[in-house]
C-alpha cells in the first residue's frame, strides 16, 4: 500500500499520460534549485534533530494550522506562540492528534499531497493518518528524527538540492549562514536581501530598524544618501557573507515609483517623521523598488517582487500572535499601473532580471504575459502562496504560455517554511509541468523533442539562469 | 429516444466516467435540501395546479425570458407585466411558441439541460421542443399539470425534497407558511429573513417600510435601538413561525461596517432623513451586516450574503417592468476588503455561520477560499445564478478547494424560482461534483473511499450543518 | 514530414477527438469571413509581390517582435523604424537570422502554430525554422514570393476569403479601396470607420488632426454640430467608397456618455481647447461611442469597441519607434459601468448591432455574457489579441456560452497585419470551436446535430450577420 499514486497528476487519458511520463522521467532526478524560500539558515548552521514531529510538521506551516484553525480549533491548541508570551498548549503530542483527528479537512487539497508525499518518502509511512494512526505516526516520525539520516544536513543531501536560498532582513548579521559557511560543508546554503522591515514604513518598529541600519553599517540613515548607502553596503554584505544573489519585497500593492532624487529625498524625510499616510508610504516602497532595481545595475542581484497579500486581516489573531498566522489575504493587484514607473526607469536593460509574483491570477494573462512577453527585464515567478498546486500551475501555463511562452519564466520556486516538503513541492512542479507539455504534445502544439528541452529548461535552466546560481 | 443522456456531466476519459458514475450512483437518489431559493409558499399553502405551461417554464423565469429579449423578442410579447399595467401578452399559447421557435438559443446552456430535465423527467416528454413541436408539447404539458399529481406538494414528493427555504421580506406575515403549518401536510417549506426593503436605503419605499417595521412589531423605528429590536422581532417571528434557519441579504458591494453604536446611530439618522449618500447608503448595508452577525450570535441564524450585483441596469426596462427582469449585471466585488470589518467583530467565533455568495469568479481563489481557510464563521456559498451550471461549479471547485478544502464550503443552494427545475439543478450539481471527484482520484489527488465520503458531504452534510436543517 | 499535425486542437480522448474531426471536417472548407483586421489595402490595389521573407513575417507583426525583443534583441536589430529616421537593420536577411535562431522562444504560443502552418501551408516548408535552416527558408520564401501565385490578389483567392475588411482612419482617402473598386478585380475588400484620430483627444495631433477633418468635409468642426455632420458625412463616404459595413473605436476604457446635446457641446468646446483633463478626455470618447451608435441607427453600420488596452506602456520604446510596438499592455476593464449609458439610450433597439472587445478575461462571464444575454444590441466580439488563440478561445467559449449562448457571439475575427497567417488563425478558431463543441456532445450538453448547425455558424452564419456582410 502507498500513499501517493505513482503516476499522480498525469492526465487521465492513457495516450497522454505515456506522455507525460515520459517527459516526467527525465526530469524526475535532476537536482533541486530552491532560490526562494523561509527554511531557517539554524537548521543547517547547526545540524541538530528537529525537535519532534508537531514542530516539524504543524507549528511552523501556516498552511497547517490555519485550516485546523477555520474549524475551530484555537490556535494555542497548536501551540502558535502568543505575543504576550501567554500560554499555549507545549504537548507535541496533544497537538500532533488534533491535526490528524482532522485529517480529512486536507482532502484534495496541495497539503494533503505535500504531508502524504513526506511521510511516505521521508518517512516510509504507508497508512493514512487519522485519529486511529495518530500515534503511532507520532512515534515512527519521532524515532526517525532521532537517527543522524534525518538531521538536517542530511536530508539536505538526500533531498538532492543543489542549491537553497533562505531569506533574511536586512538587518540580520548572518550568523548562521558564517557559521554554515565556516563550517566546511559542502551544502550551499545561501541568502536573500529582504529589506522590507528598513523600507516599508509601515512596518512595525520602522523607525528603530532604521537606527539599526545606520548602526550596523555606519551611514547616516537620516539622510536619503546615507539611507541608500546604507542599503549598498547591506547589498554588498548579503552578497560576501551570505553568497545572495538576489534581493526580496513583500508590498501589499504593485506600485512603483522613479521621482527624482530630490522628491525622493523630501519622501524620505516624511516617512522618517512617521508621520507618511498611508498613500505615502505606498509611494515609498515603490520608489525604493526603483532604486533597488538601480542598484542591481551595479552589483547583479536580481530584484524579486513578491506583491498583492493583504497581511494581518484579522486585527484580534494578529494582536494575539503576530504575522504570519496563516490570515494574509490576497487581493486585487494592479501590475500594468504598478510597474510603469520602475520598467520606464530599467525595463529595457539587457543585464536585469525583475521577477514579479503575484496572488491575483487575473493579472497573469492580461497584465504579467504581455509585460514580460515584451519588456527584456522581467522573468514570470512562479505561482506563488495558495496557488502553489496542481490547479494553480496549470493555470499559470494556460495563462501564460501563449503570450509570453516559456523562456520568460522563472522556473519552480518551492517559497516553502517546511523543509520535508521541499521534494514533494518540487515533485508536483515538474509533474504538472509535464502534465501540460503533455497535453501540448498531444494536441499537436508543441513536438515532443521540444517538450523534453522545455521539461528540463521548467525544472532546471531557467532557475539557474534568472537567480545567477 | 431521450432528451437528455444518462452519462451527462461525466468526464468524456471512459475509466474517469467509470469512477464518476460509481460515486454517482451512491448520491443520485439522496433526498433534497434546498436551503436558499425564491419558490412562492402559496404554491404549498393552496395547493391549487400551475396555471398553464407557460406561466410554469417562461414568465416567472428570467433565465429564459432574457434570452428571448436577447435576441430583439419584446418583453410584452412575453408576458412580462408591465409596472403602468399596460398591456401585455395574456395568450399563454401565444408566449409559448414564440419561446419553442427559439430554443436553439439556449443551446450549450444550463437553461436547455434544466428544461430537457424537466421536460423528460417530469412530464414524460422525449421530442425536442421546437417551433414544429411547440402546440403538442403545449397541450401536453398542460393536460398533466390538470392532473393530481401534478400539483405543487404532489410535486414537491416526488422531487424526494426534504427542506425547501423560501426567501421573504422582513415585512411579510408569513400567511402561507402560516397555512401550510396549519394544513398538517408534512413537507417542510420554511422561510428565510430577508430585510433588505428595511435595510437598504435605496430601496424603493425605504422610508415607508420603515413605518411598517415599526406597525408590525410595535417598536419604535424612529430610533436606533428601536430599530434593532424591530429586527429582533422579526427574526424571532420568521423562526417561530415560518422555521427560519437562516438571513438573507442582497447587497450590490460586500462592504461591512462595525462602527460604535453611536456612529451607527447618526448614520441611521441620515439614512431616515432620506439623504444619506451613496457612500452613507452604502455604508449603512454594510453595518447592518455586522448587526446581524451579532443578533444571529444570539438567535442562531446562519447569515447569507449575496453581493455584487448591479441590480436593474437598464433604465428603461426597470421603468416599465420593474426589478427582477433578468436585466441584474455582475461586477467587481471585493471580498477581502469588504468583509474585514464583519470578521474583525465576529470572524472568530466558533458557533456563528456566515455564507457568502459571489458573482465574481475572480474572488473564489483570490480572496474568498483564502478567508474560509482560515476565518472558523465562513463556509462559501456554491456557485450562484449564472455560474450555477456544469463549467461554472467546475470553476468553483477547482478554484477553492485547493485552499479551502471541502469542509469550509456549504453544499448546493439551487436558488430557483422554477419549481421544476429544482430536481434538474441538484442533479446538474451532483454529477459535476462527482465528475470533479473522479477527476482528483483519477489523477492521484484523492482516495476513492474518501471520495465517495466527500460526495455525500457535498450533496447533503455541508448543506445540513451549515443551515442547521 | 509535416510542420503541423492533422489533429492539431483536438481533444485527446479519441472519442471526443473523432467528434470535434467530424464537426471540422464540415466547416474547415467554408470561405473566410475576416470583418475586422489591420491588413494594408495598398497590396489589393497595387497587387506587387511582398517585398522579402523578413517584411512579410517579422517587421510588421509586433507578436513576433515583441518576443524577441523580449529577451534581449534591440528592437532597430529586427528593422523596427525608428521615428527619427535613425539607423535600424536594413540587411531583411540579418533580421532573418535572428528571428530563426531564436525560434525556441515562440514554443507553445500560438505564433508558433500560426507560422508553421503559414510556412507548410503557403510555401510548403515541412523542416523546423532554426539557424541552421534559415538561409534555406528564406531562399525559398523568397523564391516564391517572386512567383504570381504569390501576389496578394492569388493569395487572396487562394485562402478562399470571401470578405475582408480593413480598418482606415476617418482622415483616409481611401485611395486604394478606390483603386481596388476601380481595378475590376473580383475580390471583395472594404474599409472601416475608425475615427480615433479626431475622437480621440489624447490621440497624436488631435487639433490639427480636426482640421483636416473640416476641410475634407466642408464642415464647421469649431462646432459640435458642424463636427457631427461632418462625422456622418465620412462614414458616408467610407460606405460608399469603401464598402465600410462598420465602425470601429480603440479606447482606453469601456466608459461611455449620455450627454445632453449642450453638456456634450461644452464638452466639446474643452477638448477643442486642448485643455481637458484625462477625466474629460476619458468622457468624450465616451460620448462620442453614443453618438456614434445613434448615427449607426441611421446609417446602418455595426458598432465594434475594442476596449481597455493601455497603449505605449513604455515610454523610452514609444519616443524612439512609436505606436504599435508590442507595448501596449491590457488593464482591468469595466463593462458593466462602462456601457451602462450607452445601453440606456440604445440597448433595447431592434436594428442595431454593438460589438465589444476585451482584453479584460474576467469580464466575459462576469460582465459581457450577462449584458450580451439581455441586451438585443450587444453581440460578444471573439477573444482578442492575446486571446486569440486556443486556450482563449477555449476560455472564452467556456465563460460565455452558458449565459450568452452562442447567438449572442459574433463570429471569429483574425485582426491581424500579418497577411500570410489569415487562414492559419481562422483554421485555430474553427478546430478550437470543434473541440469545445465536441467535448459539450461528449458530456451530453448538446445534441449532436445541433453542433453541426452551431459550428457551421460560429465559423460563417454569425459573422456574417453580425457584419451586415
Amino acid at each position: 500500500m502507498a500513499l501517493t499514486d505513482p503516476d499522480r497528476l498525469f492526465p487521465a487519458d492513457q495516450g497522454v499520460r505515456r506522455l507525460a511520463r515520459g517527459l516526467y522521467e527525465r526530469v524526475a532526478d535532476l537536482p533541486i534549485l530552491s532560490p526562494h524560500g523561509h527554511c531557517d539558515p539554524r537548521w543547517f548552521a547547526e545540524d541538530q534533530r528537529f525537535p519532534n514531529p508537531a514542530e516539524l510538521f504543524v507549528v511552523p506551516d501556516h498552511y497547517v494550522f490555519r485550516m485546523l484553525i477555520s474549524q475551530g480549533v484555537a490556535p494555542t491548541d497548536l501551540g502558535v506562540p502568543r505575543v504576550d508570551g501567554g500560554e499555549t498548549e507545549t504537548d507535541p503530542r496533544a497537538i500532533w492528534r488534533r491535526f490528524a483527528e482532522r485529517y480529512h479537512l486536507f482532502r484534495g487539497t496541495p497539503s494533503a499531497m505535500w504531508l502524504d508525499h513526506s511521510f511516505e518518502h521521508v518517512f516510509g509511512l504507508t497508512e493514512v493518518l487519522s485519529a486511529d494512526t495518530a500515534d503511532a505516526y507520532y512515534d515512527h516520525i519521532d524515532a526517525k528524527l532521532a537517527e543522524d539520516a534525518f538531521r538536517p544536513r542530511a536530508l539536505f543531501e538526500r533531498f538532492r538540492i543543489e542549491a537553497l536560498s533562505t531569506t533574511e532582513s536586512a538587518l540580520d548579521d548572518l550568523q548562521w549562514h558564517r557559521q554554515i559557511r565556516e563550517s566546511g560543508w559542502s551544502g550551499r546554503v545561501i541568502t536573500t536581501y529582504r529589506p522590507d522591515a528598513v523600507v516599508d514604513p509601515e512596518f512595525e518598529g520602522f523607525a528603530e530598524n532604521l537606527d539599526k541600519l545606520a548602526e550596523l553599517t555606519g551611514e547616516d540613515c537620516a539622510t536619503w544618501d546615507g539611507y541608500l548607502n546604507a542599503h549598498r553596503a547591506r547589498r554588498a554584505y548579503f552578497k560576501e557573507v551570505g553568497g545572495a544573489t538576489a534581493s526580496d519585497h513583500g508590498h501589499p500593492t504593485a506600485r512603483t515609483e522613479n521621482l527624482s532624487q530630490s522628491d525622493a529625498a523630501a519622501l524620505f524625510d516624511t516617512v522618517r517623521s512617521g508621520k507618511a499616510t498611508p498613500d505615502q508610504a505606498d509611494a515609498f516602497r515603490g520608489q525604493m523598488l526603483t532604486e533597488m532595481a538601480k542598484m542591481s545595475l551595479d552589483d547583479g542581484l536580481t530584484l524579486q517582487i513578491h506583491a498583492g497579500s493583504r497581511r494581518n486581516h484579522n486585527a484580534a489573531v494578529f494582536a494575539r500572535h503576530g504575522r504570519d498566522k496563516g490570515f494574509d489575504i490576497p487581493g486585487r493587484t494592479d501590475w500594468v499601473g504598478g510597474l510603469k514607473p520602475l520598467l520606464d526607469a530599467v525595463g529595457m536593460e539587457p543585464d536585469l532580471t525583475i521577477i514579479p509574483f503575484t496572488l491575483d491570477e487575473t493579472t497573469y494573462g492580461r497584465e504579467l504575459a504581455p509585460m514580460a512577453g515584451a519588456y527584456p527585464v522581467l522573468r514570470l515567478g512562479p505561482p506563488w502562496w495558495f496557488f502553489d498546486s496542481f490547479e494553480g500551475i496549470m493555470r499559470f501555463r494556460e495563462a501564460t504560455t501563449e503570450t509570453a511562452g516559456f523562456y520568460n519564466t522563472a522556473g519552480f520556486n518551492d517559497d516553502t517554511r517546511a523543509f520535508c516538503s521541499i521534494p514533494a513541492r518540487h515533485d508536483v512542479a515538474r509533474r504538472t509541468d509535464c502534465a501540460y507539455l503533455a497535453g501540448l504534445v498531444a494536441t499537436g502544439r508543441l513536438r515532443e523533442d521540444d517538450a523534453h528541452r522545455v521539461a528540463h529548461d521548467l525544472t532546471y535552466g531557467l532557475a539557474k539562469d534568472a537567480y545567477g546560481l
